[in-house]
Parts: structure tokens; sequence; C-alpha cells
């Protein structure tokens, strides 16, 4: 019997020690976004100290300050980032796990069928209902379920191990960055990899590994004319509407099919590959699955390639809403005097954040300049995130693809995200070292969601995943 | 001496104490829109039917029933209509005034520069500042100022005069509407024209008669397609977006210059007559006003008639807002899954609601279809007000003419007002009878913001206005 086999017998057998632990830590409602819950996330990062001390971490913590509660005034101690190492071999390679113990807020009454901080195990269809369960204290316990199981075993990992864990992650991971970029010479300086499960499978049938995230541009689109808003009847027909000049400007930036209308904006975005093209064969969805999530038929690709691809590879342009417009219910006969559209790009590579800024105000200023408006016309950036690509032939995805082998059977979904995880980004940059995201949950554990649930096998298999993935680690030629 | 000149003699000895009671009127802060003065409403009410029964006239109260506030729940009593009658000659005209004793709200905070609920008078500028003196408590008193001044002088109207005062014109004038149709052939049997003091003059210095109003059709056009809001990074570029489709067709509905895109929205406006033309020479307006009033220079029309024309006479269509999307301060990267966006057409003769709509509706239903969005469109109608329209050669504005040069030597303007005053209309249809608006205030009155004023000059020389009106319906042929 190898090492490995060792272990997966090992997890096989502490199965309900594995969910009662996970019942603990479901058990303290650590919500960041709730000042009234703020001791329960710092409660939590105990919890995960004691433990990983217990099983004989060498545990430090880094301290971010403090938060201006939403600019009210109200000063906030932030929780503490958790630093934490098992083993210290120079010759092995050292995995640096991240991962959140925060939570999303949850209320009964917000829809859920049991009590969100009580985690129910329901056999029957094979889940563990409950706050947290996914996102994101499983996969942190999958990660301690490793270490005690070796500890028990008696077993050395076949790695260094180093922890990284955050209380903010939910909240805008307030004051992480800079603790990275910190550490990344001190505390992180021998990381020779970074393995992050914080997102889920593609589909729900089979695991995958995820290596690009989209990036986001967010800009506000401001129209402005009269002194303060007018009545419609007394001015409409004689002045310019800076409400119809933003509606007319918003129109031409993207079309009812999803196409952008910014002139240049396609020119950086790279080709597809015919490589690339082939990891879009075989993936664990299906149109159906989108169907599903959005829960109607409002696809604008007609096939499963076409539609990851835009969500994966190619930018998108979305509107989200206007500031200082009428929005209430009922009607109101408002001229509104200054208005702010807001909009957004999800950007791929090799697209360049200030190159899509210049695109984005001449085209804004042209169009508005055909307008033959006598308002005035600005556009603000207000918000840029990098988009993320890593090798899927690096050592480190060779590793993960061959565990998910040992485990499951079968190969992985490679997968990227249409959406951004900035943290992903910042320890590739700071540390320059191949980051994974391994996720452990289902595209359908409803992370943000009410009756938010891990899939009992998910855990379990998840907690033999990541320790696989260790092992293929140690044996990886670099 | 005849009776108009000592008339005009006792009005200017009454000075003072037109002051001291408008001041008294001004003290009870007879705010409709707010519960807490609901009985301060009442108690205005009681200050005028004591007034002009003190004066002689038969008063009666009709009683609008109750309201639920706000749809809260919350039944409020609503005050009482006065009806009052003074004379009853079958051998003269009856003349029906119509007026309104409550306010809009008004608090010190808002930046007034003096107590809103205690007149002050400002000889230096002419001013008599306060809620209400203008809007519309000062126009009331005129008429019990003329009434007075005949009683002082013990001789009789030259006509019958009708009373019909409202509590409620700040908040809908909720319950009128029936009262006034039930009393068509009560009350108000015998009224031979209506007479309505509570617009404002065109400009600053000299008098208007208005003689028409545009209407109102409100409109809310929904696009609904997710189940239930996106996020955009997971979800952009693969699904059709309501708001992208939504900021498509209101792009449609109007360009930037004022112009309506809907086939056949300019089919049914009557073309400008030379009579009419002649009417827009010489009015007491220049672009500087509109200028002044909007806070920029942002016209779209380079001339004081076609301005004019296009407040008065044109249809202008108007976006409002959106309800659904995101309008906070601030980013959010949501993909709202239902959106309604709020647009209105101020409507002139002959123009006809129920046309307009088919209109509207078929236009959408057009765009839309060109959109080629799998996303759910549909146009509901919310609000319908009909556009009225007197003719100023009726011998009630004939009267009201010869009266502003009684009192002023001039010819008043003759104006027509962009926005809806539905109490107007409701009297036309519901008498038969020819209405006129006879404003006693200027247009910079600020009647609905802070420090609120009437000019002395106005009061007193509008007193004499009403009265010298009276003489010359009487004095009419018909």
């Amino acid at each position: 019997m190898t090492q490995l086999q060792k272990f997966f017998s090992q997890v096989d057998q502490n199965e309900q020690h594995y969910i009662s632990r996970l019942a603990e830590a479901v058990a303290i409602p650590s919500i960041s976004g709730d000042p009234s819950h703020r001791q329960d996330v710092v409660r939590m990062g105990e919890y995960l100290q004691q433990e990983l001390k217990r099983l004989g971490a060498s545990v430090e913590t880094r301290h971010p300050g403090t938060q201006d509660w939403n600019g009210t005034g109200r000063i906030l101690t932030l929780p503490p980032v958790i630093l934490a190492t098992i083993g210290n071999d120079p010759a092995k390679k050292t995995v640096l796990v991240y991962g959140h113990y925060d939570v999303q807020p949850a209320l009964k009454e917000d829809g859920w069928t049991t009590d969100p901080f009580t985690l129910v195990v329901d056999d029957a269809q094979d889940r563990l209902i409950g706050r947290g369960s996914t996102d994101d204290k499983g996969p942190i316990l999958g990660w301690i379920n490793v270490v005690e199981a070796h500890k028990q075993l008696n077993l050395d990992l076949p790695v260094n191990l180093k922890f990284c864990l955050e209380g903010m992650e939910e909240s805008g991971s307030e004051g992480l960055e800079k603790i990275i970029y910190d550490e990344a010479q001190n505390y992180f300086k021998d990381v020779s990899a970074v393995c992050i499960s914080d997102n889920y499978w593609l589909g729900t049938d089979k695991p995958c590994l995820t290596y690009g995230l989209r990036g986001c541009v967010y800009y506000h689109l401001t129209l402005s004319g009269p002194a303060a808003d007018l009545h419609s009847g007394v001015f409409g027909g004689t002045v310019h509407e800076p409400l119809i000049d933003l509606v007319h400007l918003l129109s031409k930036l993207v079309d009812s099919n999803g196409k952008i209308l910014i002139p240049g904006i396609y020119d950086k975005v790279l080709p597809i590959t015919e490589k690339e093209r082939a990891t879009y064969q075989d993936l664990s969805f299906s149109l159906q699955d989108l169907h599903n999530s959005v829960g109607n038929v409002i696809n604008l690709h007609s096939d499963v390639e076409s539609t990851l691809q835009h969500r994966w590879r190619y930018p998108s342009l979305s509107l989200h809403g206007i500031e200082g417009a009428f929005y209430n219910p009922g009607d109101k006969t408002v001229l509104p005097a200054k208005v702010t559209g807001k909009f957004s790009i999800r950007t791929v590579p090799d697209m360049n954040n200030e190159e899509i800024t210049r695109l984005v105000k001449e085209y804004v200023a042209s169009e508005f300049k055909k307008l033959g408006s006598k308002n005035t016309c600005t556009v603000e950036l207000t918000h840029g995130g990098d988009h993320w690509l890593a090798s899927p032939d690096h050592w480190n995805y060779v590793a993960a693809s061959n565990a998910v082998e040992d485990v499951f059977g079968v190969k992985p979904d490679l997968t990227r995200e249409g959406c951004s995880i900035p943290i992903t980004l910042t320890f590739q940059e700071a540390l320059q070292k191949n980051v994974l995201l391994l996720p452990m949950g289902r595209s359908d554990d409803g992370a943000h969601s009410i009756n938010e649930k891990l899939n009992k096998s998910n855990f379990i298999k998840g907690t033999k995943l990541l320790g696989a993935y260790l092992y293929q680690v140690a044996n990886a030629r670099i």
C-alpha cells in the first residue's frame, strides 16, 4: 500500500469526524459584511489557528489594521490574516494554500429551508447544507483534513505547506494585497507554487482546473446640463435633456447581441489556437445548464463552445444602471439634471486597461459630438482589475490534473472563469509563481445564495484530491 | 367716479389690511402632503369659511372622504371642499372662482432665508415672502379682498360669485373631480364662466392670460429576461441583457434635439395659424429667461417663438429614469433581470391619447423585433391626462384682457403652459363652460421652492385686476 493509498483510506475512515468539524465551523457565523458579526469572524480565525497548532503547524498572524465601515466613520478592526507553516524541508517543494474563513450574510428569512448556521447532513441527496459549507470553509477544512490524516498515520507531508487564510474575502479582501506584497520575500519566500480552492466545477459531475479569469474595467459616463432637476412639462422640448443624451451614448456601446461597438476594442484579443480550441471539447457543460442558471432561454450563442468562449476568453460589455435618474416605482415627471450611466467591460488577454480607457473615452467623445448636444459629457474609470491567465502546461497544473485522475479516474475540465478573483493575480504578480485554481465544490452549490451546500462526496473526494495533488507536486519535474 | 374707480381707491387704502390678512393665512402651515399638518389644512379652510361668512357669503362644504396615506394603510380624513356663494341675481352672470388653501412643504433647513410660515414684508424689493404667498393663498385672498372692498363701499358685486376652494391641490386634488361632476348640475348650475388664479405670468413685468395646457401620457417600458439579477462576470457576453435592450429602445424614442422618432406622432398636431403666430410677438420672455430658469445654456431652439411653441403647442418626449437597475453611487457589477424605463409624452391638440398609445406600442414592438433579442418587452400606459385649449376669443378672455388694460395699461401676454393642471379640464368638461387662467404672481415667485414670494404690487394690482375682471364680465356681450 502506497503512502497515498494509506492517506485515502484514512480519509474514508475520518468521514464523520470531518463532517463534525465542518459543522463546528459552519456554526460560527463569520459574516465579514456585517459589523455585528465581526467578533464571529475573529472567533472563526481563532478556531482555525487552534486546529492548525494542534496539528503541529507554526502559526503567525498579520493585522491589516482598521476599516471605516462603508465610509460611515465607524471604525472596525479587520480580522487577522493567518499565516501557518507545516514542514520546512529544503529538499521539498513548498505549496502555498490560500483560503478565506469569512462568509456571506445569511438569514432564514431569505428563503433558507433550514437554519443557515446549522450544518444539515442530507444523506439522501449527498449534501452538506449550511452557509460557508462550500465557500470557503469546506475547502479550508479539506487542507486541514489532509494534514490531520497524515499526522494520524504518522506520515510526513510530501511537500512543505504554507497557509494564507483571510477573513475579509467577501468584503473586498481589505488589507490583504499589501500583506502579500510585504511577505513575498519573507514569509512566502520559498513558495514553489500557489493553490487556491475557492471556485467551482464547471458543471456538477466532473472536476476542473481553472487557469484564467477575465479582468474588469468599470466606467461612469456622466451627462449634465441644468443646474437642478427640471419639470418635464415646463422644459420638455426646449432644452437638451442629459438622460436622453446618456441613453443615446449607452446604446452606442454595445448591441443587443453582445457585440461591443467601440472601435479597436477587439484588436488586442488573442486569437484562439487549435490547442486552446481542443480544451472546449467534452466539457461538463450544456446550454441547458446556462438556461437553468439564468432561469430562462436568453442565450446569445447557440453552442457550448461559443458560449463558454464568450464567458471566458472574449470581452463583454454590460450596462449596470443609472445614478441620478428617477428609479422608484410609480411615475415622476422629472428631467434629471445630472445622470451617470454605469458600465463595465470584462477584459481578456492581451487587452490593456489604459488602452481600453483611451478607446472608450475617444469613442464616447466622438459619439457625443455627433449628438450636437449642449450638455456636458465626461467618462471616468472608477475601477480597473486585470485579467489573469496561467499556463495549464505548468507542472503545477500537470500535478493537479494527475491528482484528479488519481481520485476521480477522469481528466479534469480545463476551464477559465468570466469573473475576477483579484487575489489570484496578486499572488502571481507578488510571488512570481504559478497559481492554480483547484475547486472542491460544484457549479450548483449556491455559494452566495440560499441553501448553500457542499456535496459530501465533493468534501471527501476533494480532501483526497488536495492530498493527491501534494504528492503529484512532490513528484513533478520542474 | 365710477364704481370701478371707487373700488380701486378702496383697495389702495386697504393695502396694510390685506397684507395683515395674508400674514395670518401664511402663518397656518396647511401642508396637505404631511399628515402631521392635516389639522392645519382643516384650520386654514375654517379660516377662509369664517372670512367668507363675515363678508356675507353663504358657505357650504363637501367632504371628499378619506385617503389611504401613500398606500400605508394609515387612513386620513380629506379636508373639505368649500363652496361659497355671494349674490344670486338671475339678471347677473355668475363667475365660479377656484383656488386651493393647502401649500407645499417648507422647512427653514431647506434653505429659506426666513421662517417660511412668517410672512416677511420686504418693502425694498416689493416682496411678500412666505409659503403660500403666491401659491395659492395670495390669489384666494385677492378674491376675498374684492368682496370685502365692495362690502366696505356698500356696493353690490357686478356679478354673482361662487367659490370652489380645495385643500388637497398639492397632493393630487384627491376627491375633487367627483365633487365637481356631482355639483355640475347642482351648485355650479348657473355658472357662466370659470376663473382660476393659480399659475404665473410668463415673465416678471407683464400680466398674461393662459388659454392652453399640454396633456401628459406616461409609459412604462419593461424589459425582462433572467429569473433574477445576474453577475456580469459570469453571464456578460452569453445572455441577452434586458438593460442593453431597454437603452436601445429608449434611444429610438427621441433624438438629442428633442425630435420624437415615433412615426405618426406629429400627424395630429394642429398647424400653427397666422393668428396664433401673432400671439408669439412681444411676449415678456427672452432666451435669457430660459437660461436663468435652467441655470445653463442648453436651449434647443435659438429664438423665443420657437422655444415657447415647443413648450406650449408642440409635443415633447422626455425620459425620466429606470426602475430595477443599479442606481446607487459606487460600482456594482449586476446584470439587472427586469428593468422599466419611464418616459412621458406631453401632448397637444388634436393628439389623442388612445392613438398615441397605439403608435407607441406598435413602434416599440417593431424596434424591439429589430433587436433580435430573446428577452420580453412590454409597454404600459400608466397615466393619461388630456391637453386643454380654450378660445382666447371667448368673452371670458376678452373681459380679462380688458381688465388687464384697465389696471396695468397694457395688453396681456396670451400664453399657454407646457405642463398640466388637470382641474382646468375637469371644470371645462363637467360644466361645459369657458375656463380662464388669470394669474396673479410672476414667473420668478418660486411657488414650490424656497423663499416663495408674491410681489406686493402683484397682490394689490392683482386684487384690482380680479375686481376689474368681474366688471368686464358683467359688461361682456355673450
